[in-house]
């Protein structure tokens, strides 16, 4: 199941950029399971990752990568995520790294691993080797949407972003892939998300970029509240196009090109949300009128994260008063109930404590009958607002974790 | 559905307690959904109630009545919670007191009043007022089963506890019901629980060992995260057993007594959790070795609210990965995975950051197909230790919740 159009759109290549997916036989035969992207000497990568304390080995050494060398390769396999797998999941991943510097010419520490899949069983190194020289061989410009696809698990559908603008007789391009369908959550989740430009941007820069891009789209979003092991955000800048870097943040092209990386990553994220584990419906939780951005945040992943609600929004139930219960017990202190206003969509549902005069049970039933829903809440303490967006609970939701693994 | 062995069991009468239930026709017809209380003259009552910012208006009617009046009556009704209701829902809780008090000859403060239901419907004040007179006709030493039945929601089954014990050649009996079945939170949720003892206790006495008793047991138990607007858990002591007073926690009845008062709060604590809804499964989360007994319960919490886990559960897989990622991402300080230890009942499945080498899927299957399971988990920082019960996520939960008003 998956809620709202997201297609995935025709990908422009990224001067400096070359990927493809290969099939390793990680997960069934025949799916290709494992992508390869090679980036052009000169770019920049940047990475925001898990905070789960049990990352995942392939997380470790992405860090510690990140910190050494400048990055030339990404592999990413799909089906096993390399995660609790204690010191041989180290080995495994820096193995991966190994077999494709040494047939690139590289050093290690230029190649990122990632993994996605199942929790706590060893990597199936010698399979992703034995298909590493074909990938080197298959990656090209045009690559992106085997790599959209190679990255998927329980996803539907590949999510993709691919945008270009002019900038003083040249052409910038900004393309995005990403993965995630369940286990999403703030601080990301089975979350995979690759944006690429071919712009040129400082080292500094781009990680400043990253994180803030990352915060505003994939740290916003919630499926189940669960966080994963593996998360892993990559911005790359490969510097292809004929411009001079960019140092600051005040520059022209800067503002241009943020503005569309933010979008990539939003579009991503959405685009991840859309297509939640069983999900029918996709919910916007806007929170306004905090005392502070946090409070916002409380509010916003109580009403995200309240199977009650879920579950109301699956049925297409305008069940408000689950709405303000949830609000009530985020822990904001000192709330006054009593100035809390709710709105579905523009529809004014609570105010002064209780369902609004105005609300009729039909207007409420309407809305909730539609597969995208806002649910605007102001506290009516300040001036901070946050949003998140996340999905409902359903019976497919149930059927797919439990039986993801048989 | 159910799990577990729970059975409502003989109630031993408790000197001073009359109760009883009627129907009132708020739910279906012939349901019986107004319970009446009334104690003794001379009767301690304290009561615990939820932190929802939203609670319910018979919440903050009881909260005023507790303050000013001893307490002699008790009225509940199910099928309507009288929340979100605005200044409506107050007059009304109090028009309900006000009808037990003009009949009994007490004042209208002398009467505590409790509803269970849907939320943000007006109280239907009229239905319940006409069957004060019967309630308080049928009020009788021996209506606690019916009492037990008539609080009943979405429950399955009727929860209760009596014991007795003699002290002094002097029988004291503990009793007490309790209802709850969704939306069970820490600091309890649409959880009524009301205990009382023939015993005379002190006031301030009584109300340190309502909170404390709570806390070990109502504070303790989740099935979906929510909290609702109206939780109470109310402790009476009538006083009706030819002993001294208790006025300090060092006599030797209180100590007896404390242990049996905080017994039957556990007891119908897990009866509310064997009884969660579509709950197929009975888990206890047991956190030790933590540096804070905050972080011991952040982390039972992150585990016992996992969506991921809870499925797992219900699927009986032993994905012990789910559960170390839940650990992981619980917000623990400086965790290191290297130390946690986790296992299924006395099975070791986790140490060294990874899966124990001892570690067999069989075991873990073997476990995971029983109907109680204990997730014990050591985090190698401290001496701190908490538990809480919760249950699986189940096809059936989310019918429930998604038909619940339907």
């Amino acid at each position: 199941m998956a809620v709202g159009e997201y297609p995935f759109p025709q990908m422009h290549p990224v001067k400096g950029v070359k990927c493809t997916a290969v099939s390793a036989g990680i997960k069934k035969v025949g799916r290709r399971d494992v992508v390869l992207f090679e980036f052009a000497e000169g770019s920049s990568v940047a990475g925001v990752f898990t905070k789960n304390a049990f990352c995942a080995a392939p997380v470790t050494v992405c860090k510690e990568h990140l910190a050494k060398a400048p990055i030339r390769f990404l592999v990413i396999n799909s089906g096993n995520a390399n995660a609790c797998t204690g010191e041989q999941g180290l080995l495994d991943a820096k193995a991966t790294c190994a077999a494709i510097a040494q047939i690139a010419g590289v050093k290690q520490e230029q190649v990122l691993p990632f993994s996605t899949g199942v929790i706590g069983e060893p990597l199936p190194v010698q399979k992703i080797t034995a298909v590493i020289p074909e990938a080197l061989q298959k990656a090209h410009e045009n690559g992106w949407d085997d790599a959209g696809a190679g990255i998927m698990t329980t996803d539907t559908r590949a999510k993709g972003f691919s945008q270009q603008f002019e900038y003083q007789g040249k052409t910038i391009t900004v393309n995005g892939i990403s993965k995630g369908a369940g286990m999403i959550k703030p601080n990301m989740a089975t979350m995979l998300g690759y944006i690429a430009t071919d712009a040129k941007i400082s080292q500094d820069l781009l990680q400043n970029l990253a994180r803030e891009a990352a915060d505003k789209s994939f740290n916003r979003i919630t499926i189940d509240g669960d966080t994963s092991t593996n998360d892993s955000c990559i911005l790359i800048a490969t510097g292809q196009v004929d411009l001079p870097e960019i140092t600051d943040n005040n520059n022209e092209l800067y503002v241009r090109l943020r503005e569309v990386i933010i979008a990539a990553h939003v579009h991503l994220a959405k685009a991840i949300v859309s297509d939640g584990e069983g999900a029918t419906k996709f919910v916007t939780v806007a929170v306004s009128g905090g005392a502070s951005r946090d409070e916002c945040l409380d509010v916003a992943y109580a009403v995200a994260h309240s199977p009650l609600i879920k579950t109301a929004l699956f049925a297409s139930d305008p069940n408000w008063g689950r709405i303000v219960a949830a609000i009530g017990y985020a822990g904001v202190p000192n709330l006054d109930a009593t100035k809390v206003r709710v709105h579905l969509n523009e529809t004014l549902i609570v105010e002064n404590g209780g369902r609004a005069k105005t609300y009729t049970e039909e207007q409420g039933q309407a809305i909730m009958g539609q597969a995208e829903i806002g649910i605007n809440i102001n506290l009516g303490r300040g001036d901070f607002a946050e949003t998140v967006w996340t999905t409902d609970l359903s019976y497919e939701y149930v059927r797919i974790n439990a039986d993801y693994r048989s």
